[in-house]
């Protein structure tokens, strides 16, 4: 499977790269095609001193779009709608992965308060702009830097949510290749107006309390 | 202590009774005496067979809120404002717990969409009407069905929150009473925006999988 992360130098994007190119053939985007190429070395490195040969390119946002299969949206809040506006064409009938957390700090207040869109979430902003794509979201409560630690298992489970149950299904599956990982269905894409918010409570928790990643994980399963 | 809860004849005010009857004195309010009797005489039979002699009363909401020196609100959204009301100087200074949740059943909609106040939340929503009480949010993940399970501990944390530190504190430990139970100090009380939101999560996920109770623990910690 190509997976392809627009925003894919960012954090969140990169920690995601790195745990799925084990796998998979990885396409870095960036605004800027050496950006996404150098985030793209760097995960090959790491990988290599852990004797993976990996498949992973940087492009350009756009071109990295027309590559994937899945198009993973690793791209801060107020920059979604501007960087998928063209992309349209590319992206219909494929999965879009909405990762996004609507942070009050687009409009220059804290990480710890939500400032949800008009939608509901951001899921729902990218599924509005994006009418012909499947949207998934996920990934949105699951620490970059436990991503990127690939020393040590994930203790989070993602939640899932979305209005096409296969692709969401593809997701989930994609999810449960990371090491301690389980993925929950919460059903359709609405549900991504919760899944979204208990970010800024996490964030809230890490800054609190000086911790490196918190996570969640449902219990009475 | 003496711990009172309006509303205590409702399934999570009747759990919250019958795990805080072992240590402390109890109320549960209602709108009718009666009624209140009644859930008192089951908390007190049912701590009778684990060989608990517990100290619990029925009175009317008014009467239990005089009489608690901390009272918990177990009252359904759309009947919170109103059932507080005249209780104003019956709570002034006193610590009153928000349990509540903005589910959208108060408009008719669905338990799994919330719908939260002007205020933000309900526990700001509550202290802008108690302005001279101590409110503290907490409890609204915990499910009624674990509370009740006295056999086993809940297997939930209890994130918490308010403006208050001393009366946070005291509500902290209070909910660590409960075998199984972490409180988390989540902060100011504006987190219960977010924190009132993953319950309706929880019930989606109960109602999906026909789970008996889902809850949540925190990971990173």
């Amino acid at each position: 499977m190509k997976i392809a992360i627009l925003g894919g130098t960012g954090e969140q994007g990169f920690g995601l790269a790195l745990r799925f190119a084990k796998n998979h053939e990885v396409i870095i985007g960036s605004r800027k095609k050496e950006r996404a190429e150098d985030a793209a070395e760097k995960v090959k490195s790491i990988l290599k001193e852990r004797g993976i040969d990996a498949n992973v390119r940087g492009l350009e946002n756009k071109d990295a779009a027309k590559e994937g299969d899945i198009v993973i949206l690793s791209l801060p809040y107020e920059y979604t709608l501007s960087t998928i506006k063209d992309l349209k064409e590319h992206l219909d009938g494929k999965i879009v992965v909405s990762i996004g957390v609507p942070l009050a700090t687009a409009i220059g207040d804290k990480p710890t308060r939500p400032l949800p869109p008009p939608q509901g979430s951001v899921a729902e902003m990218v599924q509005e702009k994006l009418k012909n794509s499947k949207v998934v979201s996920a990934f949105q409560n699951v620490c970059c830097r436990a991503l990127e630690d690939l020393d040590n298992p994930v203790d989070c489970d993602i939640l899932v949510c979305g209005d096409d149950e296969e692709a969401k299904k593809v997701v989930m599956e994609l999810a449960e290749e990371i090491e301690g990982v389980r993925a929950i269905d919460c059903g359709e894409l609405e549900m991504s107006r919760i899944i979204e918010q208990i970010t800024p409570l996490l964030i809230k928790l890490n800054i609190k309390y000086k911790l490196k990643g918190t996570g969640i994980r449902i219990t009475g399963f």
